[in-house]
């Protein structure tokens, strides 16, 4: 039944969001409605806004709303010598969470997926070469995810970084901490041997 | 760490959502900035747009743009000498989608709890009443939720009708079409025992 076609709208706008399917997408519009207008009226300006404002930085890509994002733009890591490749921002926010890491990154916004057209040119890898080439890089950390894609990536960029004369190496994966062996796929368990450390 | 004061802002917003903690806000709001920010804007208006313009029909509550929501507004079923008594919209969503209801609609937006400041006033029950009085009305559907609560405010408005000397009703609680009787709860149990039919 079409009650209110602003309200139709609505829930059907709300089904672009991960996870959200019809009934959530009702549920979430009937809550603001009834409930919280001005949350959804924050809501709804912060969307417009972060869409049309919310840029790339210019350094590193990660979504930034200034021409650098704040690690690139600080004094002390936008000069650092060590860059954190990662495939998303939610990577650097998940890698700055744990807070042991104080270099820069450079986030690829996808991987290589020649399927999907997403070759070098899409992951920015012209202007990490630059960041390469300009000799203010010594060490390269590829935290790319540990899939298939992820791996090519992985490779792809070593192999440039290499011709550069860059130190690079890739995080470790294994058994998490806290994570119990005979519930680790196989998988991660085969990488945890293959990177076995001497004690 | 906040990269992006926008892209903050916007995770932070997300967070009004039903259901949406502070990891699914983030995804939400990385997933439209990288892969769909037309879908972003469209849900940016179209909360802007609903939270300002949709208001309640003047004669049954639910949610409409209009004076009347098109159910009242129409000609076979504005009339109507039956109405149905539900909490919320989605209730009124629930039973339409069923199609067997032809008669109209009262929305309380709630039902009545003193403790949370909510009694006969902010569930529009003069409204209500004054359908009661008007004469045009036959039969009442109490078809508020089987909760405490609901209970309460369904043997209140009884009370109310059966004052205007209209038929009242309540819907039949029990084990549900499909249900198997080893899972259902023992509550809904008791009201199928209590609400038998002879056969
Ligand atoms: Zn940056
Ligand atoms: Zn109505």
């Amino acid at each position: 039944m079409k009650f209110s076609p602003l309200v139709d709208e609505l829930i059907q706008a709300l089904k672009c969001l991960p996870g959200v399917g019809p009934k959530s997408a009702q549920r979430m519009a009937f809550q603001l409605l009834e409930r919280d207008r001005k949350a959804g009226q924050s809501l709804g300006h912060a969307l417009s806004k972060a869409m049309s404002d919310v840029g790339h930085c210019q350094s590193c890509r990660t979504f930034t709303e200034e021409v650098h994002c704040p690690i690139c733009a600080s004094h002390k890591r936008g000069q650092s010598q060590v860059i954190c490749v990662v495939e998303t921002p939610a990577d650097v926010l998940a890698i700055e969470a744990g807070g042991h890491f104080s270099g820069r990154y450079f986030v690829l916004l996808g991987h290589l997926s020649p399927l999907d057209g997403i070759g070098p040119d899409e992951l920015g890898l012209a202007l990490l070469e630059e960041h390469l080439a300009s000799g203010e890089v010594s060490e390269l950390i590829l935290a790319t995810n540990p899939t298939v894609e992820g791996d090519a990536t992985a490779h792809f960029i070593a192999d440039m970084a290499k011709s550069h004369q860059v130190i690079v190496s890739r995080i470790a994966h294994g058994v998490p901490v806290g994570g119990e062996l005979e519930y680790v796929d196989s998988t991660t368990l085969a990488l945890s041997f293959n990177g076995r450390l001497p004690l």
